[in-house]
């Protein structure tokens, strides 16, 4: 059985658009999309920056974030066909560990524990594909690596690129 | 620089004396280590094994396990000519994570947070070597296995052995 690698925040969880969500209602202003190049912390303004970085650090932001669409069907199907190991650059953040157990135990009841891995690095990952959202993650994978595309990696070459879980299907189903 | 995968409990921590002493203080008797191959839960009475399991449930058991002899000095010198990962069997408890890495940078302070993995299974994770005392996790391993000696794996065969901290820096320092 063929092994699919799939990241977590951006790829399976609507991380940034979560944190955009909060920080309109909280400021009532609006983020710069046009300079989230590398990273969306670059279009929060600066006095800001710290508030919402501390929510990364706090307990239950990880917990609650919404699903990207199609993505657990699809789920459903890659994990009856392949083996997948979810894989999150996660312990920089000690409050989103058990957070992202929790949510993907909620989200995803066919994935185990056993699929699960948070990590800070993913050069130690080995598979047959690798989805991410980060080249960071993707250039050291001994398998065939896929971009999926978000505001912050638009300008990223070199990549085969994933834009959502219908095009995942097409690929792997 | 090559990279050296280890094993948390039972080789970094050891987890299992700190359950050990746990029960005699709690129980009054003692454990039976004759049965112990395999899994020292085995060594448990029956009527206790419940509450023994919940321990390893319950917030804070991981967090304060006793270091293994040597293993800071010896780890503090691999760290400085290989590429450390600490790779934890872990997400199959919850309250376990927060714990492996608030311990990990308590005992450890010269590694960081990227140098943590917390899995379930490790066949994905690839190296150089590995040292780690679950023939379960070394059987899927790229690199060179090693097997960190337990009461609970004297059985097993066809693996090099390490003793201790102090053997593991002969072979690799």
């Amino acid at each position: 059985m063929e092994r699919i690698i799939i990241d977590m925040d951006e790829v399976m969880a609507d991380t940034m658009g979560a944190m955009m969500d909060w920080y309109r209602e909280h400021y009532g202003n609006d983020v710069d999309y046009s300079k989230m190049t590398g990273s969306w912390m670059l279009g929060i303004p600066e006095q800001h920056k710290e508030t919402v970085r501390s929510r990364l650090y706090s307990k239950g932001f990880f917990r609650h974030l919404p699903v990207m669409e199609d993505c657990v069907d699809v789920m459903n199907e890659l994990n009856k066909k392949y083996e997948v190991f979810i894989v999150s650059a996660a312990t920089e953040f000690p409050n989103s560990l058990k957070d992202k157990l929790e949510w993907l135990e909620e989200h995803f009841p066919f994935l185990t524990w056993r699929q699960l891995v948070l990590c800070g690095d993913k050069r130690m990952i080995s598979g047959d594909y690798m989805i991410d959202d980060h080249t960071r993650n993707l250039v050291h994978f001994n398998g065939k690596p896929y971009l999926y595309s978000t505001i912050m990696n638009a300008h990223e070459k070199g990549y085969e690129r994933v834009e959502n879980w219908k095009q995942i299907a097409g690929i792997f189903l």
